[in-house]
């Protein structure tokens, strides 16, 4: 419980070098973004106060900014948005964990989702669906529990993550979206010499790829409609094959069937696909991460009798899906809603070097004063440069 | 491999008791089924002969008396219908695997699905999925292995089950079903103290309720729209808790998941659900064994988060789904087909009468020579003393 | 954290109709029981006071009480000992959890292992597991957390189930062996058809059998030494066979190998295994409920190749394993050290009368100043009247 | 059913180039191997004929050169060794299943086992347990089915894997000790992000390490006596760490308890392990590779709890293990038994090149016709250079 940040703080750890207030990206409402002065809270029992080093921004983040909601969840009260964040600790609460080793200094990585530990899914471990689950910038429980974009923040030191000395404060950031496709890869169990085909190449596809490759898949194909996102897949060593998709309508129903019918027939028929012996079968797994009803309908049809098809990207409440290819075949389709015991997995194989320079699927940086342009460039998916957007990353202070 | 069909026998084993010819219910095309004379097959290296003393009928058959073809899969020459079949073995064939321990006279259970052993699916235990599997009575290969519906057939001894000598023969067919309903709760991992929803209450459905029983769920609640059948379920002890669902006319897509929405509001304010602590928070396992659009939603949204939807039932081969209550609740949606390695067991539950007893589900009986009628009457879901049909049986002989 | 018990209490919740102080039963050392007066503690945040209402004994209470220890954990101070128990909610602490739907006057049965929630194992929910774990009656850690032999206790309500209306507080106790036997069948994926053998007819190996039927097992064969306890899983419909081990000397090493051989070789020979076709092949699943090296070797024999042993029971720190037929055949040998995530299925197994009537499993009861009987009465195996001892009741109040 | 070698093959096929006899290296008991003219065989149905290129050599060779028998399995007439293989196939027989695509000229790797494809096992997909196993260069079985230490041979094409194209004839016969490493971290379910302990780096237990690290292992620790087998695992970039046990006289019994314990207390010490955070608490795999006592008893005391040993090495038929750290902690002990399934992944994974150069593993190379100085020098553990012997290679031909 982040009981900090529930009251007014006075002690000393509210002050932080003769500072006692910060700065925090609140979002007001739709396109409503300021960034603010906050006091600095103290760490309650079992707490760590943490100096955000910097966050990286997602599409839940962007409907929160355009919409002032996420889907069904709307914003009731001003929240701190970001949730993919690194950080140091400046400072320990009392009553820690006999578990726990961190101390004053150490660079950590933040799992924002604060569990209950007391509902049946965390007792079974399982704490990704917990009834009581308060996420850090969603606004599904009230009130908010306010994100990352700020300088300092408190958090039950048991969701904090000790960075390898190798890692990144970058790679802290990343391990959000990698515990996303490690909790996938999880639920599929990937083991090496698989053959997994990946639709979508944003940053959560390109992870997938990476940790497939990582994983010691023989084959990755990715699919994406932007070559450019291919071509950095393939320019990272991270997918074997590439293939990219006809740009058309977004279409729905029993027209995104005959979508995806041809998008899996053009795969099939490129070399990616047709040089390698008994691929056009199937693939052992299919990483579906756009969210698109077509190219959820195209994972069923690619995927062998018998295997499995991740959803990570998540679509409109219903879609049409092919269950005549999935029921016949045995093909069992699997959502992905966050992770739960990933981010040791996720952060020491950042650390590893085994996932390659991940660090450079950063392609825009900003200082939190500027966090509103980090928004708008990714609304638009391009920056000031025209530089297309895969990461950005806001800066909260200067840690490394 | 069946080989023996495959050509004209003239050995002994041709001959039985001086009979060289046998009758067979043979389909034709679309309503038209003739009992006609055939010769009696020997068998070939690795067969048996078996006299056939009973065969289940089941929605697939009727398909195929009606329409002359089950979905895409037309009949292209005449073709014996039937596969839930025991018999008893005339005759052994030549090279029978060292593992086989089969004797004339032995009464069976025939599995009639011949996988061809080479295939990756084959090899990986998974004969459910085999490339080239020539199941009797399907017109999905050609020639058409012919099925069960005669006197005399010959079939690999390694698909043969010798019958505990506490079942009957009607055991032997209902083997058939309660092995794809065995296969849906291995893959659905069932274990005592699961509290299951099944949906449909025909010969499947039925099943499910059963094995639910024997397999120690404390909550066994079954659904459909007939309370007849819901009435023989908790008659047998099957079902802890029935619910019946309000008819009314098929639909399909947006419509379909208003009324699935509003058959679970149902579900959960009745007291087989309302009653019990949690459950309207959802069953550990759901069993879908109707193919009618609204309850494969249905299902979907009454499985607890983190648990499984087993599709047993097929629809039409594109349906619209309760994404956002599958993916977001991670509730895995796997599809059903068939069954691999479970005739032993469901025999050997047959046998131990630890499902009850499973016999009164057969609610009409039919010599070989008016096979006619009985799909007749299975075609109108009525006898002709206006009597439910569940599991009609055709005898092929007098074996018990 | 069970807090309320490491304070004087002065709240009003510590005062039970005017009662200050309760009896418990403390261990002080090897056969130094005594029965004293103790404060009743007043619950503390998340706690929830209880009135006991009779706890089983177990083989763990009878070494603190014989040896003051168990194995190496030696009792530092006086300890109260029982950890199977129920009993009904007499006062709520502040601060429950928003899942608990708890109230005063609720009979429940007491999970008596307090985790830590924030280990790797807690948070992945093998919470048994847990390095942190203070389990009540135990002297692995200090200072000790008193057992259930007393009056009043408080604990932590997420580890309180409320009893289904159907069972009664006998089978509240009985839920924490029947949880072990539950977190071996899931280790075990016991499901319907499945052929099991048990070693050993105690307590826990009753209850396995009992379980195993209920599972659906199909042949559930006990062995034990005792005829009489064979007898009575045979009376209660929980074994399909039984086969009565002859009694020897207790061996070890290269004898007991010896030992174990020849009794696999003579249950081969027994009807009950030679009359089931194949079974003589070996078991889908042994538990070993005994401890005995001899029948811990006797179980990897026994199992079908490409099963599971389950060693329910521990025997010295290090035994002589037949590791050739272990692991030329891949017989998995799994350990079972308590459980996780079992009392709701536990409990509702019990109400739901699957398992038979299990309250015959209580061959003697005692008032709680008697607590010192029931120990001797166990030791010797035999209460005064010459009845076995199977699972002695202590009853600290008249809660039913 | 490698039926063309039981007969005088009279068909073309069994003439080669004009050739009718080929050389084969044959064992006719305890250090008498002959190099010898035999027919070369002509492919029956179902199966291939195969040019041989080269056979890797294993220890189960080297015991039935050393003694005319491999433990309990006696050599009873002559029998071809050798069982790594691969070549090219030179003729197809009759009746090959629909699903080969195999053509004359293909390079081939030769899965050497071949499985009864109708026991209980082979159904299930586990055929390496199958009852009527007939395994190459195994006297188990009688008639023994010959080896591969010969220029020709015929196989069923269902266990002939076409080699990648970028796949070397020296990783076809590696392919088969990969496939029990394959077949371990199967049966381990390794995924990304684990951290591995491998005891033993032979020829297995090095590709242990590569098949880990291509698996996404952020942590793999290698034990060996030899030093310089754990050089090459660190040149190779396989192992992240090592550790040189000290050698030691070869104890058992409570002796090797001992030594276990001082062994996982230095591992512990080391740097490799106790400068890696959380390390010394246990691995997540073990991979115990020698089959030597102490060293089965380190890996149990090596795994976290919760985790799983894999014994992938044999040591004598029953062993001291410490069954309270591996019962108590439910460290799961579990064998391993050569592979099922396995050699498509282990070719495409040796063909990806993600394994690293593992051809270096070959270190002595020697022609058919000088077969016996192979076994000699396999038997010293040297060369007649000095060398050390990882994995020696009889070349039958001169194919690549």
């Amino acid at each position: 419980m982040a009981s900090g940040e529930q009251q007014i703080i006075t002690s000393d750890a509210s002050s932080v070098n003769g500072k006692t207030t910060q700065l925090a990206a609140v979002c007001h409402g739709a396109v409503d973004l300021r960034v603010e002065e906050r006091p600095i809270p103290a760490p309650g029992p079992g707490e760590a106060q943490i100096q955000v080093a910097l966050t990286g921004l997602c599409g839940s983040d962007l409907h929160y900014y355009s919409n002032g909601a996420n889907g069904i969840f709307k914003i009731l009260s001003p929240m701190v948005l970001g949730h993919e964040a690194g950080g140091v600790i400046t400072a320990l609460g009392s009553d820690l964990p006999s578990t726990c080793t961190l101390k004053v200094g150490d660079r950590v990585a933040m799992e924002v989702g604060v569990m209950c530990k007391s509902c049946q899914f965390c007792k079974k471990g399982k704490y990704n669906l917990c009834t009581g689950m308060r996420f850090r910038s969603s606004a599904k429980t009230f009130p908010h529990l306010d994100g990352t974009l700020r300088e300092f923040m408190v958090h039950p030191v048991d969701l904090l993550y000790k960075l390898p000395d190798s890692a990144t404060q970058i790679q802290a950031a990343l391990a959000e979206p990698l515990a996303v496709v490690l909790h996938a890869f999880r639920r599929a169990n990937v083991q090496a010499g698989a053959r997994v085909l990946i639709l979508g190449a944003g940053a959560v596809g390109l992870l997938a790829c990476s940790l497939a490759r990582a994983s010691g898949c023989t084959q990755v194909i990715a699919v994406d409609i932007e070559s450019a996102k291919l071509d950095f897949a393939k320019k990272m060593d991270w997918a074997t094959g590439t293939y990219t998709l006809p740009k058309g309508p977004r279409v729905s129903g029993a027209e995104a069937i005959e979508t995806a019918k041809s998008g899996w027939e053009g795969l099939k028929a490129d070399p990616a696909v047709a040089g390698v012996e008994g691929l056009a079968d199937g693939f052992d797994v299919v990483f579906e991460c756009t969210g698109v009803e077509s190219c959820m309908q195209f994972a069923v049809m690619a995927a062998l009798p018998g295997s499995k098809v991740l959803f990570v990207g998540m679509g409109t409440p219903n879609l049409l899906l092919p269950t005549g290819p999935s029921l016949l075949r045995e093909v069992d389709m699997l959502g992905v809603f966050r992770y739960a015991n990933c981010y040791p997995e996720a952060l020491a194989l950042l650390g590893s070097g085994r996932l390659g320079n991940v660090d450079q699927m950063v392609t825009q940086k900003y200082p939190l004063s500027q966090a509103e342009e980090a928004f708008q460039d990714m609304k638009r998916g391009r920056d000031k440069d025209g530089n297309a957007v895969i990461k950005p990353m806001i800066y909260s202070s200067d840690h490394q």
